[in-house]
């Protein structure tokens, strides 16, 4: 084996870690919303946005489109937990309540399937006091390629 | 009738623009992100959106939560077109291909359904080579309220 | 008041098992497709279904259309477990693997969400192993009337 | 080249028509519904469904798994056409009007999106005054194999 393909092996916990440094890195649009990563391990992801007067629509509220926003990047943290490259196929959003200017808005992820290259991933997004404002599923295709070249799982 | 309830009665087509009007007038979110009302007719809408550098993800691809505000948006412009205050209680978005940076996105949004307080709006969202990005369907829930107190449809 | 407006108030778990008694005397789609309601609570149902040889479908697994009529009808139950008139206004279902000949599914409904008119509910469908066949999400819509005229919860 | 590996080619609309034939044939489901193919071609099928008294639910309607269920079949036999062995992974349907004993349901299914392995398919479903009862959209995956051994489209 030559150097480049050497590979090193890691635990899932510090796995799910050092993927989500990776991508969010490189994650210009999250940073712009103004997330924060709270919390990332195997299958999971929890994210925060407050809600800025720019996000406001025309109804004044937070545009519908950036708490789906806050929700498909904790669903893309969740599912590139391991090093495998995987996209949003799809994703659905049911809105239950409004979000105001400086809600903080919370989107925690978790895989409920994954099998071959498609998963499906639930996010829940509740306010600062804790009611539930949007109910978001996504569906997830894994494609060739790594996030971090070389890194993966140690077996258990 | 007292002044403050007069009424003023325009056709369909001139309703779909001044409503939008009113709506873009306050409509931080979709301004922010550098969208175009493109065209608006009754039950129709078709926003543009440049691909910035500040939307691209971890993936260097748009992300898909902008992809979803740009149709959300063309959706809001579809359902509000009458002055009858409508928000969108679910949406739903099948991501086809990926959006570079400097693509310029067109959502064109349709209402398929509506009866009572709900509806069913289908958008498409293409890049500038017609090629199709995404198809989105979005749920609309119509409140009480207008968007321009004491304007209503004339009779046809 | 008269004889015709009496009104008779029950518990939350005399209310769901009532409910579901009524409506399941009625319903003979689900009788028909061999359902069994297993277990009815407040804003909860699960119901079973063995996979017939005339549910399979051309690639001799069970339809995926009986899957989600299976699941459609916890939905129905456990949304409608307060003696409000309650439909499903839509419902989105992931297909995870396939359901064969002779296989026992249950499916487990809960509500995730509801404010005024509207709700949604989740719901999972197993085999008999336990493995998860597919995911449900319901969205109700709840109409003006009774399941069973006069019949109403007693305060807490 | 062997027996084994002989192979037939036919144009699109031979192609449609003979996998539609294949599927019919094995689809108990489909028929014990008392569904019928009522035309097929390349990314299309159209498929209608009598109401019958055993296909109602509690509310008296036809039970919305059923709707769900010629919709799905009218998208197998759309995703299906080319001979490459397709399920579906995901349905959403939206429930617009309700459906009654005596009505004859029609599910018209068409190719929105086809790359790689996934699709994505619309069906409307009407009823026999032309009303709008449903709409339907549907993924697919793509799995190796085929519907009828030796069969593929002749070179256009």
């Amino acid at each position: 084996m030559s150097e480049q393909t050497a590979r090193e092996r890691i635990v899932p916990a510090e796995m799910a870690r050092r993927c989500a440094d990776a991508m969010w890195q490189d994650d210009c649009a999250s940073q712009a919303m103004g997330m924060q990563v709270e919390e990332v391990a195997p299958r999971y992801a929890r994210l925060s946005m407050p809600v800025r007067s720019d996000m406001l629509n025309g109804h004044a509220n937070c545009h519908g489109g950036f708490i789906f926003t806050l929700a498909d990047s904790s669903f893309a943290f969740a599912c590139n937990w391991s090093n495998r490259l995987t996209v949003a196929s799809s994703g659905t959003i049911e809105f239950l309540a409004p979000a105001r200017e400086g809600d903080v808005l919370t989107a925690t992820a978790e895989e409920r399937s994954r099998a071959g290259r498609t998963g499906v991933y639930d996010a829940a997004i509740t306010n600062q006091r804790g009611d539930l404002v949007a109910l978001f599923r996504g569906r997830s295709y894994t494609v060739p390629g790594e996030l971090i070249p070389g890194l993966e799982l140690a077996e258990s």
